[in-house]
């Protein structure tokens, strides 16, 4: 048999789809272990004052002012995915980055709420903060090269989220890699991807859907190669369009759009589904495929810690990762049987 | 490229031939890091009464008085092991096991010491203690079912020897499933194997030198499956004979006598050399191949605590086990190549 299928079908067994919940959050030593069982934990009680009420829209608008933040624009609401371009090609796509004001930007989320989450039009764009890049504290900050220079954006909202969580700094014995503040609503989802984090996700406000597949059923995910391409406004008619990259670059990604259509994903996936409230926190435990679903206007916070690379855990994703041909995703597979791997 | 060779070659490359050396045992959630990262460990300064130069020949002698205990006895010094047999056949062997009192054990032992470490004759007898059954603790202690009728062989000796290791227990979240005494001298050699156990092992007088080999490595290893026997004491000679096992009982182990006899591994395989002195401990993660040989008379404490089996690290074992073919080892293999894997 496929090794991948081997692994995949003995884990699953070994596993299935447990999911702990956990009614307070662990102690040190205890995320410790659940860090080595590398399994998504829902975590209850984890309080930090974002989590109190305390985020509405006046209260982030009063904090953030009229500081510019950047927000993620694109016509259907799915940033970092693949898209149909010119010719019918595909293409990975990054969206159209825009700086504006909280104010603003609440107001363009306020209006899409009522829209329907799937297939809009090019008239109606989906903005989602999304910037994911240490928008609250970045490895810059915990290296004490924060000297307010250049601090984040989300600068005035730092004094409700903790910079780390000591119950993972301190088993991972290290600091946060970035701690991201995440604000969208129904019309932007995630595509499905994974990250060589640790990630500690809670919820302040709406909801977020996630669904799961273990490191072991990456291969399910049929990935492969596309040519790069953004959105960009165009100046003249202030739309968006797609900007095709001038250099070779290529991303590797995942070819399914919605793991959660019946017959996306192969028979030997098992997807975990997983539902985050305000107040709750997900362990995405490295390596771990999440597309990421939100309902309502949904706020959240979460913390990158960087995943040990000592022992066989990255070893493990980088063979889970390696050991599969990585097609073209713009030339047909040679498709010999009905099945992605045997 | 052959997945097991890939992920061999990844995993030498992410953490080479590094073992930690840690001069004070390691907190309980210091411990936990080092079991999620799976590698060898030498810990100082774990202190225990026995280490405390107690344990010498009249004190073992004084404390077991006359009670019997079970000696394993082979004329070769290889307990559980590949031996030649009938008609030149290999077969995995398994030891005498005599009993005796303390005070003729340890003799035999001192006599054993001027010997040479190999290639015994059949009159020349060589004595090891190691039952490794729990011995010294078993789980029937832990689930409160040691009553004292069936108390083990080294009851006596349990007041110089914890029955759990606190800042292992605690992480693990288990008690250990045995903890064991061996006795030898320097004409015993334990073959090389993998157990799902996390191990913890103190060497108490003598020394213990370990060739390991991490798990990506066992298919260096040419496991095949042979056919079971044992040593039996003939009572007319009372010399040692090897009885053949009725069963079609077959046990899979390694084909290589002594991984250290230079081109006896692939290759791909980078064997780590530990000794462990007196006072020391290694940390011998689960799933690790280990060839034991000592230096004198060698005393020394070990306690198995079961793996983790939810998560990644069982399933990753299991997959390193059963990827490679194991062929019968008294069949020629068909050699097509110079190398086990390509
Ligand atoms: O919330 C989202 O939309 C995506 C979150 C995510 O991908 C992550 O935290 O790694
Ligand atoms: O000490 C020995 O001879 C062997 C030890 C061993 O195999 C173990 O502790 O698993």
């Amino acid at each position: 048999m496929d090794p991948l299928r081997w692994l995949a079908n003995d884990y699953f067994d070994l596993n299935g789809l447990h999911v702990d919940v956990l009614e307070k959050p662990p102690t040190a030593l205890e995320f410790s272990r659940l860090v080595h069982i590398s399994r998504p934990v829902l975590i209850k009680g984890f309080k930090i004052a974002a989590n109190s009420n305390l985020w509405t829209n006046e209260y982030l608008i009063e904090r953030m002012g009229s500081r510019p933040i950047s927000i993620a624009v694109t016509p259907n609401g799915r940033a970092d995915a693949i898209t149909t371009g010119p010719n019918n090609k595909l293409y990975f796509t990054e969206p159209c980055v825009e700086q504006m004001t909280m104010p603003d930007f609440l107001a363009k989320l306020s209006g899409n709420a009522s829209h329907p989450q799937e297939g809009q039009s090019y008239d109606c764009e989906t903005y989602y903060l999304q910037s994911q890049n240490g928008n609250l504290y970045s490895s810059r900050f915990f290296d004490g090269h924060d000297d307010g220079s250049s601090s984040p954006e989300f600068e005035p909202l730092r004094r409700d989220v903790p910079s780390e969580i000591p119950w993972c700094s301190q088993p991972l014995d290290r600091t946060p890699d970035a701690v991201n503040l995440w604000i969208g609503d129904g019309s932007s989802v995630s595509s499905i991807h994974s990250d060589p984090y640790e990630n500690l996700y809670t919820v302040v406000r709406g909801e977020k859907s996630f669904t799961l597949l273990p490191p072991t059923e990456g291969w399910c995910l049929n990935e492969r190669v596309y040519p790069y391409a953004s959105y960009v406004r165009d100046p003249a008619s202030s739309k968006l369009r797609l900007q095709l990259s001038a250099e070779e670059t290529r991303v590797r990604w995942s070819s399914i759009t919605d793991p959660n259509i019946p017959g996306a994903l192969c028979d030997s996936a098992h997807p975990i589904h997983i539902v985050v409230k305000p107040g709750e926190t997900l362990y995405l435990p490295a390596g771990w495929w999440h597309y990421v679903q939100q309902t309502g206007i949904t706020v959240a916070l979460n913390w990158w810690y960087d995943m040990e690379m000592r022992g066989p855990s990255w070893a493990l994703l980088g063979f889970l990762r390696n050991m599969k041909d990585v097609p073209d995703g713009n030339e047909e597979e040679e498709v010999t049987t009905n099945e992605t791997a045997q």
